[in-house]
Order: structure tokens, then C-alpha cells, then sequence
């Protein structure tokens, strides 16, 4: 009974999903779905990588959290269009709340929309939200153990961002151990090494997102 | 439907929850749950805890995770009994989950129970283990905003181990603006800086756990 209620939630998810996608490809959109741990570094990751995209690269971002708009505020001060989703306790983004959000958006010469998920290693990955693809950001202060530990999340990992590399050397982070933990749970991901204060790796990022427009 | 089929499933939980602390006062063992985001620090701070309290005081250990029993295997280290339990992808511990786990585990002797929910800063708030209080683990580099925008969390604490605190002048994390956080959403609760890799704060955080010894 449990798992017939948990399966139809998540097949009128996956419906909206479904839609959303068609929607967004249609007004030639590509659209990231971006997760990690509360304090991985997303948002901070997102204010440092949108001024850097080509000029005329127009992105907009929508942002989910279970409380407060402090990362929507932080967003809007890039310029771009930022909507913020409070989950009032829920610990993912689903589609449906997706869909609200972009109702307020004006698409117009958009061609990137960024999603940031809740900050959550677990929940988030079982919920479609109609996104082309999804990084996941992890930083070295997390631990190297994480792939392994979170088979879920980075199992549908487009990208790894291993964020606060700057910090590698204040930690036992090593990233041989995490570089086997990711071959056993995604060998497919790219893996990109940042760090979003002082924008280490954010050339090839700005790239890989270039390379990426539809 | 939906609301009602959670409130039975919570309803179930919290019974469980009361039989497992009734049964762990009876043996005179003070249970404490720890949660946090993954690599927070939270078994770090365990390996490093156990040993530094005193020999009379013995613990045990219940470690969760989605996958692995690479904390187990850590915390066994220390000399005390650990059960590794396996969620399968859930993201958080119910009292089920731990019932069963503490059929393995021999209380001869043991006072404290430590049982460490999987790395989510989330979902573990939902749900009583049937606990007597919980810790909550922010690691410095998660950000100074946490209590604020994870606040179902931070409102059940009562201790907060600020760890990493050795990481602190490598981030913009502010103490005054985390208190601020702190006094809005849990101005009850407990707060020590701390740093698992250099035992900072720990002579306090020994002295924390044995004033509530039973």
C-alpha cells in the first residue's frame, strides 16, 4: 500500500517532468538540475559562473530551499531573473513546485535555466524536475568517501564539481580514493575540480556549460 | 490520503520511538542522536569522543548510512560496540530501523548510546529514534546561514558542535551573524566550537555528555 502511493507520486512527478523538459527544449533551453549538501558551494558556484558565461549566453535560476530567500537574493544580484521555491520543510524540489516557479519567469532570449536543489546528498536524486542534466557539487571538506557513501546522488551525476579544492590541503580529502569511488558508482561523470572563491577551474566549467547550449 | 497515510506512518514510528526509550532509561543508558550534513563530522567527532571519556563510562555505537559500513568499521576502532545500519536509499533513520539494530548490541555495562543518523540535514529531524536529546554537527565550512534556512533541524537541538572550527579563517563563516541564526530558531540550545582533527573543545564536550549521564 505504501509503495503503491510512493510509485503514483512519483509517476504524476515524472508526468510534470515530462512536460517541463518538452516545454523548455522547445524554447531552446537547456536546463541543469544542481545538487549537493547544505554548503557544498551551489549557490556561491552560480554567482561566480553566471557573470562569466559569453555575453550573450542569458541564463535564469531558480532556487529551492526549505526556508528564507537569502539565495534568491544573492542570485538576483548577478542581473539575472532568480524565482526562489521555500519547500516549507520538504526535502527536495519535485516538479510540480518546478512548474509554479517558472510560471514567473520571462524566457525571452533565456537559454540557460540552473536549478538549485535543496541542499540534500539523498532525496533530491529521486525526483525528475524535467532537467537535461544534473551537477552535482561536492567540497573537499565533505570527505572523499562521499561517492560510495550517497550511491544514489552520484550515480545520476552529468558532472561532479569537487568545489573548495583551495582548501584541499587543510583536509585528508584524497582525490585517488574519491576518483575509485566515483568509477564504481559513475564512471561517465565528469569531474571538474573548483573553487568558487577564487574561481580555480571555472574556465573549463564556463566551457563545459558552453559546449552544452542547445 | 496522502497527509494521512504519513501521520499513520509517523504515528507507528513514535510509538516504536516510546517502547525504545522506555527500555533504554530501564537499563539506565542515555541515548543521544546526532545528525548533520554528510562529512559534517560527525564520525569524526565519535572516534575522537569515545576515548576521551571516562573509564567507567562505556558507549555504544549505532551508525546509519545509505550505503557501506565504512563508519562501523571506523567507530570499532575505538574498542566499543558498533552496528552499522543500511537505510537502502532512505534518507533518514526511523525507530524501526533501530530497534532492530539494537537487538545486536550487548548492554552490559553501556550508559551512553551514540547513534549516528545518516548525513542529511533534513529528513532525521522528522523522525524520533525514541532519544533522549540530539546533537547537531555544523562544520564551519557548511556557512554561518544554516540555522535559518534548515530550521526543522536546528529547532530539535540540543547541542550544536560548531566543528572545523580550525577551518574558520579560510571561510567568511561569521559567529556573531550563526548565533543570530541560532537565537531565532533555538535559543535553548547549546553551542561549542569545536574541531575533531585537534580535539578543540572537546575537554568541554566530555563534560557536556557526562553531566547528563543518567
Amino acid at each position: 500500500m505504501k509503495i503503491n502511493v510512493m510509485s503514483d507520486i512519483l509517476k504524476a512527478n515524472d508526468l510534470l517532468a515530462q512536460g517541463i523538459r518538452k516545454e523548455l527544449e522547445g524554447r531552446g533551453i537547456v536546463s541543469w538540475n544542481i545538487m549537493g549538501s547544505p554548503g557544498s558551494g551551489k549557490t556561491l558556484i552560480l554567482e561566480h559562473l553566471i557573470p562569466l558565461l559569453p555575453p550573450h549566453v542569458k541564463s535564469a535560476v531558480v532556487e529551492g530551499d526549505l526556508a528564507t530567500s537569502k539565495d534568491a537574493e544573492r542570485i538576483a544580484k548577478t542581473g539575472v531573473q532568480s524565482m526562489q521555491i521555500n519547500t516549507n520543510g520538504a526535502c527536495h524540489l519535485d516538479a510540480a513546485m518546478l512548474r509554479s516557479a517558472l510560471s514567473g519567469i520571462n524566457f525571452d532570449g533565456i537559454s540557460i535555466l540552473f536549478i538549485e536543489n535543496v541542499g540534500n546528498l539523498v532525496c533530491p536524486s529521486g525526483f525528475d524536475l524535467g532537467e537535461n542534466g544534473r551537477i552535482i557539487v561536492l567540497s573537499v571538506t565533505e570527505g572523499d568517501d562521499k561517492p560510495e557513501k550517497y550511491p544514489s546522488m552520484f550515480r545520476t551525476a552529468d558532472l561532479v564539481l569537487l568545489n573548495k579544492i583551495d582548501l584541499q590541503k587543510q583536509t585528508d580529502f584524497n582525490i585517488g580514493r574519491f576518483s575509485e569511488g566515483m568509477k564504481k558508482i559513475n564512471p561517465d561523470a565528469k569531474i571538474l575540480k573548483v573553487s568558487a572563491v577564487n574561481e580555480t577551474g571555472f574556465a573549463q566549467l564556463v566551457q563545459w556549460v558552453v559546449d552544452r547550449l542547445p
